[in-house]
């Protein structure tokens, strides 16, 4: 027998391979992984709403109890300095009490009870209840971006656990260790609340046939995603492929517009190309809502703009990228863009010998080079942004309505604006799932109206958010009891509401 | 130039070619009405709630202004009986207007407010709103068994319309009369309501590549089907290879198993065979939900209602089919039971020597035939059932737990059976969109709480449900506003409510 295969972490900022070695998930492993799932399903997802509430409220302060040896692992591993990993702690945390309040709130359920009419003409109308239940166990994949908040404990593993899926995780291998002190303390919460150890499991390998087999298992039902365009499609093509196909939530690609107005730029352009630069070389600018393009019309104002953001970029402090792939990635990207003919440069961060730094970049060009080539639309992952020099208004919103589907848009605008933001807002909804004034798109906040989502190819399914508390409608589906007696009802649709939550009764709310 | 292509429509109770002919939909006309679907959307997606349902209200209007031509022609392209195209009528009047009064109560926007919190550390919050907006125009295809509910004005159009999605139907090539006097119906309420034409189109035609062409529009950007399992992978295939892949909600294959526990056997099994008949041949059992697969336990109460069902079934009057077609498949389908070594012939309805006649079909197998040959678990459309002799509630159970998904399981149980029912519900739950007691599942509701889904292969989407209000949200998407003023935000949205509509605010209803 040989012996098994490992890999090790590996620290970005020194380029040095990290102590321990990890075990490779053998077939084997994902097997035992799904079959556990399975046989917990259907316990797990008629838990109370109060022991799921008190779940994930356990994984919250299992996190907790990590540390900093949670936070130097994470550090260690992906080059983000401490208080960023420390937020995204504070994140994580909040992101999973927040969905246990939704689990004991009940919204979720949308239970719906239409009542007998049993002398209705011509035919008496039968009891109708509905409530959704959950999908099946959920394959959630690991994001190198957030090795917390969108990782093993992330939305997508606080969501599917809300709902009622087991969760098998495949492991983002850009952080193995930091994978495995959260799998550990999520499985320390699931003994200490008395679930069944199938109700989480943790896979860890870098080969490539373990994420693809544990989404072609039979037992799995859905699976969510945040990553690389090919790595979202072939998975979606996997699920597809399945004798059942199952729903693959997907957030791949966006390179979310900023649209400069033309007061704006001339009352702040200045204000607005060094806050610009905030958002775009944050953290790497390694964010899905990263400010990839800016529109405007070209002038006076944009110039402005340009020399504010070139400032501010020269200036900016340099920093470490995930993975050497991932700088490597954003090194080729800035320079296709650096040597296109259609494209000029207008500022570059400064070079900074240091392995795997991200040296910012911005860029210009005009409207009809980039409709000419849609290289030019394609996300570079990390801080590079590319301006366009728009004729007027009815161009930037022309040019908008042909670009790809985007998870946010943008405007900067002052009160003279209004007019022309009121031309754009239709085009902008159908192109994106959420829509700012006067900010900038970094920053998801995790609450109940956000959308983190939009047309493909930002997501596989512009229906659902992968962030906030409707990121929980992912994993359920909606199942009609017609004349069940109470006995045998779910508690949420028997006559008494014993568990208290809302319903629509005939069509309301009460 | 040649003379345009022509079709006819056919009358399947006298094998008779109806006049006039109809001419085929070139690819021009596909062109035509997706180009004007898509100039309509903006404008359609933001009438105000009362106007919208003023004009679902319209479109019942001018459907029952049809009178009894509609009537006469349903009948004749259809072999169905007029008390039961009257009924359809009803229904799909019916569902037009709930889907207006669903529109005017605005839970379907699931709008939610999150305020600001200027004041939060570390970081302020911004104002986030979010609001269901229509995902653009969708493909309707009409179906055969349900000339009027399921075709032209019928459910999925309703609920496409409701969402504020424009519609265009290709029309089913078995009822083409009936379909152009809807269509029409529906031209005159977009006319009527002062909106434009696109928002409506009829595309119809006998020919392949019109489905085909229509699904792969960029334009449209869902799909409402219910038919055949060919057909409706077909479309999924086409959908998904688009470069903007688009959800298709087909509702394909069902054999609704009725699962007839011991007590209620043992004290009712002559009703419940002369029920079981009367379900299974109504219409001709071209029905999504005819019940075509009975599980029990072997016993004298089984050969009792076996009894019970082949009087009734002997006893029934035939019926005609929708199509020369459905009849043939019908035929064979049946033929293919007939002949199989593990299959038994428990009864035949009687002959019947004019075209196109159903003769309802009662086979019985046991459990390990049936899983032995997965096409015995195939659906039959007409009046044909299985019934499955099973050792055992234990052996019902994995039975239910192998097969596919399903839109309806029935159980037939009383009091003394409520212990074997719970043993039975979680895996029941996870196969089926309906769960009945002591009902049969033909007979839809149109209501708040009805599921007519359920897993693959029952429908493409198990998270959604074609019959009933919640159908509506298959053609919706959210969009999150952040910081946007008053001015700009949806009327939905906006901070004083203006259209009254139920929000959730800081994750509360109110």
């Amino acid at each position: 027998m040989n012996a098994p295969a490992t890999f090790h972490g590996f620290n970005p900022t020194t380029n040095e391979t990290l102590e321990p070695a990890f075990v490779c998930a053998t077939p084997a492993d994902l097997e035992q992984a799904c079959a556990a799932a399975e046989a917990a399903f259907d316990l797990y997802r008629e838990t109370s709403l109060d022991q799921r509430a008190a779940f994930l409220e356990a994984i919250a302060a299992q996190i907790m109890a990590l540390g900093d040896t949670l936070i130097e692992r994470a550090v260690a591993e992906t080059g983000l300095p401490r208080g960023r990993i420390e937020g995204e702690r504070g994140r994580t945390v909040g992101q999973l009490r927040l969905f246990a309040s939704v689990v004991r709130d009940g919204y979720w359920l949308d239970a719906r009870v239409d009542q007998a009419q049993p002398e209705r003409k011509p035919m008496p109308r039968s009891d109708l209840r509905l409530r959704n239940i959950a999908l099946g166990p959920v394959a959630v994949f690991g994001a190198s971006n957030f090795p917390l908040a969108f990782s093993v404990a992330g939305g997508d593993t606080a969501s599917a656990l809300a709902a009622g899926c087991p969760v098998v995780v495949k492991a983002h291998s850009a952080h193995p260790g930091t994978s495995k002190l959260v799998a550990d303390a999520i499985s320390t919460a699931v003994a200490e609340c008395g679930l069944p150890a199938g109700v989480f499991a943790l896979l860890m390998g870098n080969e490539r046939w373990l994420g693809g087999g544990l989404v072609a298992d039979a037992r799995i039902k859905a699976v969510g995603f945040t990553g690389s365009i090919g790595g979202g499609l072939a998975l979606v093509k996997i699920a597809q492929a399945r004798p059942e196909p199952i729903p693959v939530y997907a957030e791949m690609s966006s390179i979310n517009p900023v649209i400069l107005l033309p007061h704006a730029l001339a009352n702040r352009a200045d204000q607005l190309g060094t806050a610009f630069v905030g958002s775009l070389t944050m953290g790497a600018g390694q964010f899905c809502t990263n400010p990839g393009l800016v529109l405007a019309q070209e002038g006076p104002g944009l110039e402005a703009f340009l020399k504010a953001a070139s400032d501010a970029l020269e200036a900016a402090p340099s920093s470490t990228m995930l993975t050497p792939g991932i700088a490597t990635a954003y090194a080729e990207g800035v320079s296709h863009l650096a040597q296109h003919s259609a494209v000029q440069s207008v500022a570059r961060g400064a070079v900074d010998p240091a392995p795997n730094r991200c040296q910012p970049a911005l860029f210009v060009t005009d409207a009809d080079s980039f409709l000419s080539d849609e290289t030019l639309g394609h996300e570079v992952f990390g801080a590079s942004s590319l301006v366009i020099r728009c004729k007027d208004l009815a161009s930037i919103r022309a040019l908008i309505s042909k670009m790809q589907g985007q998870l946010t848009i943008t405007l900067q605008m002052d009160d003279a604006d209004t007019e022309d933001a009121r031309f754009l807002l239709p085009t902008l909804e159908r192109k994106a799932g959420r829509l700012l004034v006067n900010g900038w798109p970094t920053g998801v906040e995790v609450c109940h109206a956000m959308v983190h989502g939009g047309p493909f190819p930002a997501t596989s399914d512009s229906r659902t958010t992968s962030v906030g508390t409707l990121a929980i409608r992912r994993f359920l589906r909606p199942v009609c009891y017609q004349d069940l007696p109470d006995a045998l009802l779910p508690a949420a649709l028997q006559s008494t509401n014993p568990l208290g939550v809302p319903r629509m009764v005939e069509g309301k709310i009460v």
